[in-house]
This record gives C-alpha cells, structure tokens and sequence, in this order.
C-alpha cells in the first residue's frame, strides 16, 4: 500500500463515503501486512541491480532452472553459486547470457558495471583454494566491485607476499582466502589497515576437520581488522566486500 | 639502517671510497634489516593516530602502566581494553587525561575527532551483550568514527527491531553484538544492504559453550553480507567497522 | 495374568486345593511378569488407531516388506518415513492403499480422520528444508492432526513471514523446520505463545556441521516455549505436535 | 497508540481539526512504530497475566531490583529464575508479596490461578535434578497449569519409576529432568502417548561435559513425542508445558 | 625357539658338544629375541584354543587370504571380522571348515567347545543393531562360552525387556548392545547385579554423531557395573564377556 | 512388604479374618509398589552385602548425613564415595564405625569379608591417578573383593611394570588406572588373557580435555579384552572388577 | 630485480647517470619486492637438492604433470605424494627417471644421496600403518637420510617390540607410526633417549574419530622427546626426522 | 641376572648339581624378569645427568619436598616445572643450591654445563607466552643446550620478526611458541630449513577453548619440518630440542 491509496481512503473517509470501522480495519492491517511488503519493495527498486543468487548444491538442475527463469523475467541479474557446466548448460538455455566461470564455479547473467576507485583484492594461499576465491571475484564483480586478484602466495613462502605489498597495501578491502592452518589473514592483516575479510577453506586433512582447524585460526587472529565468513563461502566474503567499496562512492 | 646511513655509503662508493662488492654486500643485508624498520615506521606515520591497544586480561597492574608509559611518551593515542577500575588508576597516574568507560570496560587517551558523514550503528540484543557492545562503540570512536547505538532489541521482540528500522537502513556499517542463538544478525542482515559484522558474545548457558552456539549461527547466517569475528570481540568489530566508515573519506 | 485368574487362585488356597507355598510362588512373578503385558496390551487397545513407524534408512526393501506385512495384517495403520519410490512398490504390493508422498519421503496406509478445530502450522525457512517440513505435516496428519503449512519464509526476509501473522499466531502449536543458523524458532517464538517445536535439518555447509550448528541455535533460543527434537526429526516433530493438539479434544 | 487514540485522530480529521498530512504523518509511524507497541500491548492483554521474566544470572541484585520495580510497576506479574535469598531480599523490598523458592532458586510476586483439569507432571531422576526440576514446577504454576511431581525415579531402580505408572500416565504432558545418561526421558516417552519435553541437567562427571551427554541421548531418545529444551533449562520446559496444557481450555 | 630346542641345545651343552660361550651366545639373545616368542608361544599353549582374529576392514581380500593361510598353517583357530561374502569365499579356499555368520559379518574355523554352565547373554535394543550384536555373539562362542541371546528390546517399549528378567537376571555376564540414546544399558545394569558390558553403536542420525551420543549416554550410565567399548566394537564385548565366563571354571 | 507379611495376610484370609477384597487390594498394589520393593529387598537379601552407595559431590554435609542415617538404620554397609574428611566426621557421628580412606576418598561402614581365592588387580600410571585407584580399591574390597594394588608403574618406564608380570598375569581381573595418554591399559591387556577395566583420570593438561583425550585412547585400545568407564570413576570399575570376581565362586 | 640490475643501477650511478635520489627510490623498494626474490633463490641454492613436495590429493593428473615439469625444468628433485599409478604414469612422461614407491604412495624424481652415520628409524604399529610409515621413508631417503624401518610391532604385543631394542636405541631420531589408541609413542619415547616424531594416522573406528584419538593420546604421551604431526603425515615426520639428522654432519 | 650369575648356573648345571627343569625354570623367568631390569639400569648410567623432573601441579608442597629430597640424594640433578615461589623455598630446605626461575615458574638444582655450538632459539610470539618460552629455555639449559630467546614478535607485526633473520636461519632447532591463531609456527617454518617445534599456548579467549584452536593451527602448519607439543608444554619442547641439539656432538 503506497501513499497515494492511503489518501484516497482518507479522503473518502472524509467524505463519508468510507465508515470509521472500515478504514480502521485497513489501518490495523498496515504494520505487519501490505504495507510491509510494498515498502521492502521500494527498497528493492533503491538497491536495483543486486544479482539474485541461487546456491546449487542441493537443487537439481530442474529446479534450478525453474528458479533461473522467475528471476530473469523479472529482469533481475542472476548469480548462481556452486553450479555445474551442467547447470550453466540448463540456465543457458533459458537465457543465451549465461556465463560459465569455470574456476569459480559459477553461472551469471548480467552485473553491475564497475564504479568507484577502489578495488576489492582477493589473496589466496594455495592452488587448491583459487575456486573459492573465485567465487568471492565473481561475487564481487557481479555487484559492481572492481577486483584484483593475487594467488598462491602462503605464508611458508613469505617473500612471495611481501613481493605484491603495494598491491595489498592500496586495496580497499581485502579478501583473504586460504585453508590449512590459515596464517595468511593474519600476515595480510598485519601489513594493512583495510578490513580484512578471511575466508577458510576445507583445504587439508587430518586434525583441519575440513576446514574447522583454519576457522578457528581466523577467528582467533591476531591481527585487528580481520573478520571471518563460513568454511568455503567464497559468496559472502565478495558480498561483503562489495557492500564495503560501494559506501565509498555514496 | 637509515636513509642517512644509506646516503653515507652511496657517496662513499661514488667516491670511490667504497667496491661494488662491498655496497652490494650491505644491500643485500637490507631486505629483511634495519632499512624494513624504518619503512614500517614510515608507514606508521602515515596511518598516525591509531591508538595503541593493550589487552588486559592476563596483564598484571604494573606491567600495563608500564607499557602505557612506553606508549604514550611517543604521543600515541591508548586504548586498554577489559580493564578494571583499578587499572585505569594505573594509567591514569601515568596520564591525567585517561578517561574511564566503565560499561565498555576500557580505558582512552587522546582519540581521533570524529569525521565523515556515516555512521558505524552498534546494535545488541540483551543487557548482558552491552559491555562487549560498549568496547566495540569506544573502539571505533577512538578510530575517529562517528558511533550510533541501539541496545536491548532481540528478535524475540522483533518489533522493537523494526520500530527502529530507519536508523538501521542509514547506517553505514552495522556491528551487531548477540549471545544465546545469535539470530539478531541473520534479521538485521535481511533487512539492511550494509556490511554487517556480528560479534557473538559468550552470554547463554548449557549448550551455549561459553558462547560457540552463537558463533557458529552466525557464521551461518542466511543474510548475505554478514562477516564474524570471535566472541566477545567488541575491540575487533568496532576496529574493522572504524576501517569501514574510514575509507569513505578517501 | 488378570484379576479373574487371581481371584480363582485365592478361592483354591482358601478351599486348601492350593498350598500356601504353591500361592506365594505365583504372586512373586508378578510384578514384571505376564501381568505386565496384559496391562500394556490393555493400554495399547486404548491408544489403538497411532500408525506404526518404520524408519526406512538402514533397512532393506524386503526387510521392510516383511514388517509391513506384519504391521498390516493386525488392521494397523502404517507410517514408513526415509522411504523411496522403490520402497513405495514394495509396500504396494502388500497394500494396494499405500500412499506416496514424494516430497516427505514417506509411505503411508489408513491415518486418523483429522479431529478437533486447532491446528498445527509448519513452517520452513528454506526450499531445501521442505523435505523434513512435509515428514512432519504426513506424520502428524496421520496421527489425525488437522496440518497447514507456511513454506519458504526465511528471517532474511522477515517482511514474508510477517505478511502471514495470523495464520501463524492462530495456530494451537508450530513445527519450525530450518537449516543454517535457525533463527526462525526464535523469531516465531516471540510472536506468538503457543508452543514452538524446533526441527533443525542438515541444510547448511562448512562450520554448519550437518545441521548441529542448527540444532544448538534453536537449543539456545532466546524465545521462551520453544522445544527442539534431532537434527532432520521431522518425523518427532510432527508426532509430538499431533499429540498437543490430540489433548484439546480430550 | 491504542485504537481509542486512533479513533479520536480521526474523528478530528473528519471534523477538519486535524489536516490530511498531520494524520498522514501520524499514520505513517505506525506500522513499526506505537501502532505496533498498541498491537503487541493488545496482545499481551489477551494472554495477561503471563508473568515477565527476570534471568538473575550475569545481573547485579541493583538490576534486578531495578527492573523488577519496572514490571511490578506495570502490575504485571513477576518470575526471577535463578535467584538468591540476597535477591529475593532486594525484591522484597519492591514488592512485599515476593515469595521465594528455595530448591527452585526463583522469586515470584503474583501468578495465575490454577484452571483446567489437566496437569503437568514433573518427574526427575536423582537428588541432584531437583533444583531444575522445581524451577520448572514453578515456572508452570506461575502460567496457571496444575502440576504434580514425581522426584528421585531414575532407571537404575525401574520399579520405582513403574509403581508410579497411573500418575505418569495421566498427565497431559510430562517434564521429565534428568542428569548423567538421560534414559528416563526414553522409559517415560515408551511408557505415555503425551508430549515429554526432557530437559537434560548438567549433573554428572567425566565424559558427561557440563550435560553435553545427557542432552544428546535425549535428542537421539528411541521414543517419540519426545522434544528437548536446554540443559538446565526447567523454566523454559515448565514454560512450554503450561502453553500444552493451556490450549485444552481454548 | 621352543623348549624341545632348549633341551638340545642343554643336552648338547652337558654332553661338552657345545661350548660355554656359544650356549651363552644363545641364551644371550632369548629376553627379547625368540625365547620370547617360545614364551610367548608356550603361554598361548596355555590358553589353547583362543582364536587368531583378523578385523579385514582396510585389508584386501588377497592380504586376508594370505594372513588366514599363515595362521591356519599353525593349527589354530580362525576369526575373521567385518568380512564379506567374498572374503569368506577366499578363506574357505585356504580352509574347506570356513564358515560364514552373515549377520555377524563374521568367518570362523574351528573354534572352543562350550564349557561351564554359566552363559553371556548378548542383548540389543533394535533390528539396525543386531551385526554388532552377532559379532559379539559368535566372538564369545569362538572362545568357548555359551551364548544366549535377546534382541529387538529396547527400552521404548520396557514391557518387552521386562517380560525376559529371568534370563537377564541369570545370566554370567551381559552385552547390551544399542544405538541411538543407549538406555538399555543403564535399565539392564539396574536389574541385574552381573557385569554389564555396554556397546554403542553408530545406528542413529543426526546429533548422534555416528555412535557418539550413545557412547556417552553408556559412558555417563546411572547404574553401577556397566563398563563400555569403542562404537560397534561387538569383538571387544564378546570377548572379554567370554574372559569373565572362564574364569569361573577355573 | 516381605514374605513373612505376605504369609501372615495369607494365614489371616484362610482363617477368614480378612476379605477376599481387601486381600485383592493388598495384592493389586504389589506389582509396582510395595512387593516390587519387597522383591527388591528379596533380592538384595540374596546379594546380600553389598553397600548402599553416596556419590557426596553436589550434597550437603546435612543431606548426606541424612541418607546415611536413613541407610545404616536398615542394617546396610555403607559406602561414601568423593568425600572429606568434613563428610567422614559427619557420618561417624551417625556411626561409630564409620572409616575414614584420605587417599581414596572414600568412607565406609561395614563391608564384606573377602572370600574365593582370585583377587582384583588395581594398577596405576602415576602418582596423581592414586586417589582414582583407591577409589577402585575400596569399593571392590567392600564387595568382597580381594585387591592387591600395583601403583606407579607407566609406560614410560616400562621395565618397571614388566618387573612385576607373575602379579599382573595370574589377577582374575585387573583394574587400570591412568592418566595423559592411558597407554598403560593396551600394554597390560596386550600381557595378559584376563579382563582389564580401564579407568581413564582426568589427569593431564592442555589437549587432554579433562581426561577425554586419556578416554579417548582407552576406548581405541588395539588390545582384546579391555572395557572402559567415565573418566575418573574408579568407584564403577572397582564395582564391575568385584562383580566379575564375585561370579567365580558361583 | 636480480644482482645484474643492481650492479648496472651502480655503475650508472658512479658515472652520474643516475641522480643519488633516483637510486634510492629503486633501493627503497628493494626489502619486500624483486631483490627479495633473487635472495630467496640465493637461499634456495644453498639449502640445494631439497626436494619440490607436490601433494597430489585434490589435483588433476593434468595439474600435477604441469607442476612436475616446471620443477623438473629448473633441474630440481621431485616428490609427488598421496599419488596414484596413473599419477606416476603421467609424471614418467615428463622424465623417465620418475620412480613409483606403490605402498608409499609416491613418486619421486632424483634426491639426495645418504650420508652420515646416524639413521632415522621408521616404526609402525599395524599393517595399516605402513602406508604412512613408508611415505615417512621415502621423504627422509629423498632428503638424504638413511632410514631403517621396524614395522607391525603395536604395543599390544610388547615382546615383539622389546625384541628390537638395540635398533631403536641406536637411531639419531625414531618416527613413530600408528593408529588406534597410538601407545607405541610412548613406550618408544620412555626407552630411548632420542627425538621421537609421533604420527597418528587414521586408522580405527568409531571413537577413534579417523585419527583424532590417536592424536591426542601422542599429544597427551606421558614420555619426555615426543612431538606430534597432522594424522596421516608421514611426509611431515620424514621431513623434520631428515632436518634433525641433517644438522649432525654440519 | 647378570652374566656371572648365568655362567655360575651352568657350570653346576654341566656338573649335574642342578636338574635341567630347574635350570630351565630360571631361564624362561629372564624375559621380562631381573635381567631385564639390569639391562635398563645400565642405560640409565648411560645417560647419566639427565635431570630428574618433577611436574608440580596437582601435588602438594609437601609430596614435592619429599620427591625433590629423593631424587637428590641419589645424586640427581632436579627440575621442578609449574612451580610456585612456595614450592621453591620447600625445595631450597632440602638442597640450598635451588634456584628459582620466576617468568619460567620453575625450579632447578644443578643441571648439564652447555656444550657443542649449534644453539636452541626459542621464538615467543606475545608477552603472554613468556611463561611457557622460558619454560622450554629452562629444560633445554638444564640438558646442556646452549639457548637463545627471542621474544615478543608476533606476524602482525613481520617486520620485527624478519629483522632478526640471521638469529633464526642460523639456530640448530627452533622452539615457536605462540598463543592465538599460532601463525608463527608456520612463517619460522617457511624461513628456516631447521627442525621447528611448535608450543601452542592456551592464551586467547573465545574460540580459541584455551589453545585448542592455537594446537590445530600448528598442526595443519603448510610449512614443512613443523613439529608440534601439548599446549603450554614449554618442557617437552625444550627436552625434545635438546636432544637433537646433544645428537650433532655424537
């Protein structure tokens, strides 16, 4: 219910067209109900141009492109995270668009274009953990973030890092990602005062507990400036990030 | 190793008064030497005005008032944090202007004047998380970030939450302090496209575990854009949300 | 062994037919003997009408066949959850009247006629909780449970759930099904005050740990009169909830 | 805002004293503003008499004095859990009516008269339970449900557990508090066909970890209808136990 | 080195064909070299009859046949765990005697007579647990005691355990072997006042982690005399349930 | 209710003094009243001996010497488990004959005298695990039990503890008793072909967990015939060694 | 920017080619950048014929193939671990020296030749072990150690063990391999005077957690001398095991 | 049984004064039996001076005055850890030459003059590690270990820690011991081509459970030649890394 069918109420109240009862029935539905809903919406238009995403795993491939197309008739952008050439295939036919990005498995049709000065860097520490920071470029590049990228520069290797400072040390944000016992956000947050956000992978094995062991180690970090997302989630660190760079050019 | 000092061997070696080997010897030696300190420290100035921090749990008294000394004799700005009133006569001995926030359980001197327009909006969801809530606000006002509050709004009343939804949209980065399930984060990550920084705290009991309940559900957060960082860490969320609202300036 | 047995046995021992010896060693065998069954035989005939469960997983088709059969051949009805299509033919061929319900994975044969005006409500949070959501809504529609359900309406999105206040508010007891951080038991929690059956499931990845990181948020709720069953436990869910609303009629 | 108010604004509007925009500005808070207050005040009139609840632990006896003062003040009814005779003493001094509970560590000023027919029955396993298994009786008593105990009836000595069978049997929903295996909450659940809620207590030792292990057997508990609360959680148990109970009456 | 070679090498020795140095030299070599084995070997000889046992998970059917072939060469009896049908196949190849426990998942050969009159009784509480329960079974009865058993009688339906208490009050030692919250073992260590050995298994879901709930839940038993083993661990029950039968004829 | 009440009911109803009814009424309250308890007390006539058992961590001086009182009035031995020298002093004012055991913190009154020539083993890794082993012993011994101990014999030094292999070879059954690692009970179950109760302590620190990492190991035990109880509960393996010693003269 | 640039940066400095200001701008980023390089692979020379670790698990073939020959390339060694035959098969196209240690899992290219006089002793406990254990000899053999090995000697059969004494108390350094309860470190580490590297691996079930049991205990040994590595690391064990000796030639 | 002894059995044995049984009997006891323990005593001549150590938590003053008293009347050298100045002065009544090492809590008589010239650097990462770094340097001085310390350079700040570059690459054995997320371990590690033994600390709060996170990190250490101990065993690193340090003088 926007403003305009609320005065029109008001006045046909007014003009007793409309009996106190009814218009107070109208009223009392107001703060949990239509009201709620055409507001979030407005709210929606003003942050117009956030992708849609959809996480793969767990949908089939049907589903997905069911889902897939709702969103795009709505002109919507679309993320779809952990998908598969498969899923690419699927959405690819409901629209020509859709990219695959095979690294970062992931699908995308449309995206912000990038705006603003300031660059979000993704850092990963080993081969195995580039797919999810892919995941986190993408993510990033899809709600308009500009996005550099510096992999496979572990901390058992510390000259390879310090090698790119300026890099990292002229990023707005930084996402960190890296498995094992994740010494990388803690190095990187020591050299930057950029918010850091760390990223742990389920890359090791044994004591890791698929990524647990550098969870922990991230949160525990003792570098300041340094806050973690969940094991893997390449997604919510690019998101955040992007909401970081976005405030800059508000 | 000095710039002076580096010029000195350069007009040596130019003069003839110093081989090539030599030099090389005494560059090589640089890399991870005397020339990295001086590098850092001019990076130090750069960033002047961070203030110090000194964790005081597991601190004697005296051992804090002396670091405080160090500190502060170089004109740097202090923040003690989970201090006790008894620390903050230690340092205050040291200096006069070392104010007391007792909520926040930390002790300041010197801060950074607030600037920008945005705001960093801490929010917490029950009495017991408001000193962690407390540190997160000191901390970010030190870094010269302008600090709005909300407290007291779990979603078991979720309409006291809603009733405050403006001040939550506008702001720039929301650090939100929650114990028990932590849903608090999950909400206000719904309804706001800000970086949110959840901080769970250790306020529960039982299958609480001193706070991992928490941590776990919001490192779980259906709510893109969240980041976490470890419980009770109102330091780290307001350090990270300071450098947030920082880079707008930029 | 019943009160007419009994009182033959007296008769005998008070006519001397039956020595004092002879007596005593039939009443020591009582107390966990046969009057024992025939006291529960008693209490089932009084319940009669609650479906037999077979929990699927981890049991054969034929062994599952095999105990249909037997569950059958008594005129009870019967409940098989964890089923698959596979399972379904099996238990067909038994009973022509077995059900497939596909998107709870279960069997069913008979059920209760639904009694009584309330109703219990199940709410999901996520299209990848439905499975366990609809466990819950066969189970308790064949314990004779009037069931309506609210799919898809996440915290993330608060504005969805709170768009259904009324359904939500009206019913006489609420089934929760979500993954992640749970959170949606304490939201609904603290709109109404009926009671909340928790049911985290395994929807989730990374520090989710299949669903405990679920199941200890919705254990810490910070809403009052919420009670939570396993990870995935659709099934309790829905019995539990069937045997609140059975008591109405009572 | 209370629906007399809203009447009143617009009668005045209709009457020309108030102009279109006042009232739309008045209307415009409403939805999560007052309106909402008025909405859940309402609300709360038509469940009244539901006691406010004041966690003690982690507040200084100031605070709870404090807001004890605030809810009294309102007439509502009062329900302190895990209290002290210091405590009690202090709210005491609020209100002279304080009762205090000593094996059930609460202070209560008012509660609900007992109505229905139906009770709720509290069982507990060792010594050591009682104190949750009577913050549970008393919390239930507060919200207007009849209770019945049943103390010291732990699995280990079954006999006394099954001589108590027609009480156990009986009730229309069963709280049943137990530390160590837990197993009661099994026996009991195999025993009835009513809701048991199992509240696991940190009673133990060794690999029993602060109620860890209880709480797992009762989530795993091989009976259904049996759903879990918290360890040591007796309020929130005895809580959703009256909101069973009060549905009957509806 | 055996006795019979000892003696030789003595007589030799008193027969001056072997000098003192070199009988020395041999003797030199016996507290940890092959005197041990004899040692070793000739206790074995005490205990005749005990049977070698391979646990072939992780082992390939050609390692297996190649290690029964080695301990069948030396006459003594043969217990294969966790096999195979396909095992047993390569087994029965080596030794036409093999035979094949299929819900015990287990291959014997040979094996003790039953002696004593006292018998282990091998309870478990559902169908899912019964391999880890006939494992138990067929390892007791492979080292020479009798055997009785009692399955599907869990504690949710007590009435069916209770109706057995004379052959779980008479019997020697008790395996209680159960899943999910492991009640059966704290309700048969109440009746009776034999020991009690409890084996968890991994039949559960969820916040059962896989057997470690229920191993807990035994671990933390209320009832004394209930000792426990590793999850499934139905050899290590059989086994010392047949070690404390032995002893009795001794 | 005993046999002898029973017998004189009977008497009364054959001589006509009582009605079949009230008989019938005596005898419907046996099954799980007062005949079970007669049952019971049958029983433990039979058994006849063994100690009443107080765990005396979580009770009052007062409440414990209450239990006492209430226990010693019935003629039983007594057994006092986790207690001071406080509790002793208490008891002994109940009982003269009350003993005090500083090392195993236990008192006791009365007890059985040993008989049957096999004796229990109690064997102990390091001095710190004696409390836990004394324990043992004294509950054994006050079943009947004859102990002989073996303290201070760890791993580490192996020589020591193979110095004493007659002692440890011909037990009926060995109590191990260890701390940090529990090595010690797969070294003694790989030595001998009895039963060996292992008992892991909370001894050790850091990643030991309070004895979890010590239960952990001891559970995993790659020799046969070791069982295990709750960390620190030599009173449950010194009750299951007795019990298993006890069979043999059966 | 290797020595080459820097000498010609010199000499055109010397000839006033270059301003003093201009050179120290390129010397001013020399710590952290190219320089930083060139002294890395100074360092690499020295510490030559180390190995290149490739740890194949959660690469392609076609991965591996690529990173072996651009190592191979540069004329370094080689060592592929967790590989498979067709790994080897892949890497033996790119050098024909490639070798295939089948029950170490690896491939190796090159590696040192032994020296020295001490040797590391590789010890494993069960058959299971032994995959880890070789993995641990052939890293320390690639790194120029001599390594003898003592496999299947678990502690549950000591005397095995004990019988190789002087073996074990003769090495420079003892890895020690086993799974289940992992005992053997500790008897190992209380006999000999030397390093012992402990290295649980995976190998048990249930309530070993794959390997988290094991690992603990190692942590948890109660001998002086033991460090640990990740479970199933047996190239970490080999690595260190092959430093330690290492050092002694120095 | 020594050799002596042996022969003189032999020789009456040749000479018919003693029957081959009995001759026999005596030599199936040397195994485990007297020999055994002379072989063992040998060895500790061998290795004569390592200190004896007394591990003080969990005993009282006056049980570690009587050990001290024993161990040092047999000539011993004496290291107490976890001390307390109490325990010191205990200590120094019973030998006057204890020395008391405050930041190391420990107490040491005598101990190993340093020989060889490799040295011990033992890296600490916060002030709040000292404690357990000076405990590690305590051990390794009292084995004759020549010790180097480096404190309080943590990876937030790398550039003090790669300022003393030489002091690390040219120490024989590194002992890092760190708290938090443990990073340290991992950064040495990637310097240095020397064995690392890593000392987690239990300093940290939150989710670093008192250094389990710090242990976990360490162990998934992506840095070849990481070994690592219990948390806040400072001894067993500072033992270990005088072992290797004693090898290189062999």
């Amino acid at each position: 219910m926007d403003e305009r069918k609320l005065r029109t109420l008001l006045t046909k109240f007014r003009a007793g067209k409309l009996q106190e009862d009814a218009l107070l029935r109208e009223l009392r539905a107001l703060p949990f109900g239509e009201l709620e809903f055409a507001k979030v919406d407005h709210h929606r238009a003003l942050r117009c141009g956030f992708p849609e995403v959809i996480y793969c795993r767990g949908k089939t491939t049907l589903q997905i492109a069911r889902i897939s197309r709702e969103i795009l008739r709505h002109g919507s952008d679309l993320l779809a995270t952990r998908a598969t050439p498969e899923i690419h295939k699927a959405i690819r036919k409901v629209d020509r668009r859709a990219a695959w990005h095979a690294s970062a498995r992931c699908v995308t049709v449309g995206g912000q274009p990038p705006k603003g000065k300031g660059y979000v860097l993704v850092v990963s520490a080993g081969t195995a953990d580039i797919p999810v920071a892919e995941e986190a470029r993408v993510t990033a590049e899809m709600l308009g973030a500009r996005v550099r990228t510096l992999y496979d520069v572990g901390v058992a290797g510390i000259h390879r890092l310090l090698g790119h400072r300026t890099l990292i040390m002229d990023a707005r944000v930084i996402v960190c990602v890296a498995g094992m016992e994740g010494a990388l956000a803690s190095v990187i947050g020591g050299l930057v005062r950029r918010p850091v956000i760390a990223v742990p992978t389920s890359v090791g094995y044994g004591a890791n507990f698929e990524g647990l062991a550098t969870l922990l180690a991230m949160l525990n970090s003792c570098a300041s400036g340094v806050t973690t997302v969940n094991i893997d989630n390449g997604f919510g660190a690019g998101y955040s990030a992007a909401l970081i760079t976005r405030g800059d050019g508000k």
